[in-house]
């Protein structure tokens, strides 16, 4: 008893979630997937998503750059896709794949993994969530050069976001430091931080909105959100004339573009 | 460069989520089993989870069961399930395995489907939402026969926790046709129902809590949030003396325990 729905859905690429970098970023970016399908109101409308979560096996990405001794996230990650690609070998289907974790991008990461998969010829293609975002950057914010980046000192230290969009010939711009240890708390903070509490606590929000104001004044013209948590004090949009623009969403709409292109929601609907 | 971590993450089994029924379920059930999780503090201390999400295979549940034209949900979660055994013999691992969908639970579809991957011999084992929920009813509510259903009017009318409840000797109290549809409404009013705006709005929260009231009026002795998202008006927890349970979070904390006991968090922890 096939229907429509179901031959239409057996033609389109799954979306791979190389996941468990942290388990709970790619339960967000699994939300977010659905979030941004258009369907026709049905379940079987969705996508297929192929969402393995394996912590386990790949290191502390910070402190594998680092040089820490940690299981090596390349060879961690190699392991989740190869499993991916096995189960879609079964089913002789296509996946187009997308890892939810900033640091992983790190170009001393995601080059020898991207590399490595190519080799391997799996079925799978992989998204970049930060040239994606540059890319979005470049869609909403045409012409702007200097972008603000909030997120964890962790993200800030590791220099990902600079690097990569370094390439694309975009400055980064930074808040100061004693700033950031506020953002940080903002986030991490037990009793009120974005991880503890939902909904965002006020004093939350009003520092994540001051670390904005502060990249505005030093020029930014368009600011990425770049921390799981920091959506939830200050969702994607424009404020002003500012556009806040958080990757994961960028990556969930990469992913279903290149799963489903007609599936794919206007933004911001 | 292996880690203890990574090693005693290696003996646990993995965990399955049969996922698509609906998509956003396997999300909740994901984040739930994640929460349920004690961890050093560390991601790598996380279970490893396969979240296969494949809705446009699964037919709607209660179609099915009303004997309408769709997919069959036991051949399409079969095809789930054998896509996830193909994975896990990929690495030599166990699972353990869930349904986040009600209405799958029903015995005209559960049972075909659990003798069917019983005889195909896959290494996971598989739990039942419902029957948990019946054991964690027994441990919370000693002595209690007669329990509240709160769920969506096509649970309801699935009649499926009638049925399971009932083989454990429970007696299934609903609230009168009338109140279910306010309580229906509560979860998909579309402009301020439980699935429509996050946090709850007042006017849901309330109906959810009036709901629960009548059906302590009536006699209940423990109350179940069988909808995803009745939880996010009403939390799972003990309100005067009466328990008010989630199935999702009993899965979660279910396949938490046949993964990795030492792992399982105290209830309410």
């Amino acid at each position: 008893m096939h229907n429509d729905t179901q031959e239409s859905g057996e033609k389109e690429r799954m979306v791979l979630i190389g996941g468990g970098v942290g388990p709970m970023a790619g339960v967000e970016l699994h939300r977010k997937i659905i979030e941004q399908t258009a369907t026709d109101g049905t379940d079987q409308d969705h996508l297929e998503v192929i969402h393995l979560s394996r912590s386990p096996v790949i290191g502390d990405r910070t402190d594998y750059l680092l040089g820490k001794e940690v299981a090596d996230p390349v060879e961690g990650m190699l392991r989740v896709f190869r499993m991916a690609a096995g189960a879609l070998e079964l089913e002789g289907r296509q996946a187009v794949g997308g890892i939810p974790c900033n640091t992983f991008h790190a170009p001393a990461i995601f080059e020898p993994f991207s590399r490595r998969l190519e080799e391997e010829q799996h079925p799978i293609r992989l998204l970049h969530m930060l040239e994606e975002t540059a890319e979005t950057i470049r869609e909403l914010a045409p012409g702007a050069r200097r972008i603000g980046l909030l997120s964890t000192t962790g993200t800030r230290k590791s220099g990902v976001y600079e690097e990569i969009l370094g390439r694309h010939g975009l400055e980064l711009i930074l808040i100061p430091e004693e700033e950031q240890e506020r953002l940080h708390e903002a986030i991490y903070h037990r009793s009120w931080g974005l991880k503890a509490v939902s909904p965002a606590a006020e004093e939350a929000v009003e520092r994540v909105k001051r670390a904005g104001r502060i990249l505005e004044e030093r020029g930014a013209e368009a600011v990425i959100l770049g921390c799981t948590e920091l959506p939830l004090a200050l969702p994607e949009g424009r404020y002003g004339h500012t556009p806040y623009i958080d990757p994961m969403t960028v990556l969930a709409r990469a992913l279903v573009r290149e799963a489903a292109p007609s599936k794919l929601k206007p933004r911001g609907g």
